[in-house]
């Protein structure tokens, strides 16, 4: 047990048990929105109580995201060392649309650059591109002549990208249409790639 | 020219005259936001004036992003019957942030059925979705036997999930890094899912 750093550690025990609290919130919630009032009663504070350890609702609302990222991790595995990971992430997901809609909520709102979450995003979309790429170049290149590599790399990275917008985009169609299956559209959508990417790299050699 | 249909009219001709208004306030935005106030200041109205017309501001964000919808299909022509002009739209998105950012805000904001925008985000996508799909069917199941076509649907199906889902996700990616080209990535997916659809329907042929 790790002791609690003072009020102005990001982990102080305070500010953990209100995101734990705010969790279990959103994942209540199902399609109901949730109030920064919800999350302060779960921890017996006021609002401005709360808010006082993430500085406004946007804050609060990041910190959220990022205690959400680490439980999928500790729960799953790291999505980029362990892609199939993924694909449970997300089917897990479709059981809190709370927490999926907070996430393109905050996803969007987060173009802003003075947006609390904008770092956020903005690195959780490059660590997974890059994360994501070497692990889709690896399996593309592997058994290619090494100058099939640098072309690969750029394949990859395209997969990458498309990879991740598929995940963010069915997320919002799902939250419309729950019957959607975006764990299996994903896991059929990285099989696709991954045998373009081969291809590719054996036209390449 | 059409006569105006009264206030009341949802094309009536002060409604027509504030969309355009709005339509150019997010064109020149770019990724500054932009409030009810200077939309109605372009069309010298108040912002109770301008409202008066959508009901509340986000019935108002949701008719500019019909309007914006509207304004592509005449410029591009409707990318349900001409796969391309989704291309091209895209590739015109990226000159125009604010009216993307706006799009992504509404679209995570709509998953709340009680959102202005709510019907309209589940008919684009549902139209969407079909539309595309009977177009990625006919490609794909072109010089099949009938057997195929049923299974050929299905996938269509799903690649019309996934490239309505990359547009959409890319759309996030690129407004937190503006060197992304959508439009050359979404052309690329296109193509590799056009290829795994023709091998599918060509096994089980």
């Amino acid at each position: 047990m790790s002791t609690p750093r003072g009020p102005y550690a990001k982990t102080s025990a305070k500010r953990q048990k209100i995101l734990e609290a705010a969790l279990a919130a959103y994942e209540e919630a199902g399609s109901r929105s949730v109030s920064v009032r919800d999350i302060a009663q779960r921890v017996g504070m006021t609002d401005a109580g709360v808010l006082h350890h993430f500085g406004n609702r946007e804050g609060l609302l990041t910190a959220v995201l990022e205690a959400r990222d680490a439980e999928a991790v500790a729960s799953f595995g790291d999505p980029i060392e362990n892609p199939p990971a993924a694909l449970e992430i997300l089917a897990r997901n479709a059981a809190t649309p709370g927490l999926v809609k907070l996430f393109v909520d905050v996803a969007a709102a987060a173009a802003e650059p003075e947006h609390p979450a904008h770092d956020f995003f903005a690195r959780r979309y490059e660590r997974y591109r890059d994360g994501l790429a070497g692990v889709l170049a690896k399996t593309a290149a592997s058994n290619a002549p090494a100058a099939a590599v640098d072309q690969s790399e750029l394949d990859a990275d395209w997969a990458a990208r498309v990879l991740l917008a598929v995940t963010d985009g069915l997320q919002l169609q799902w939250l419309l249409k729950p019957d959607i299956d975006m764990a299996a559209d994903l896991a059929r959508l990285h099989t696709v790639l991954v045998d373009a990417l081969r291809d590719r790299t054996q036209d390449t050699s």
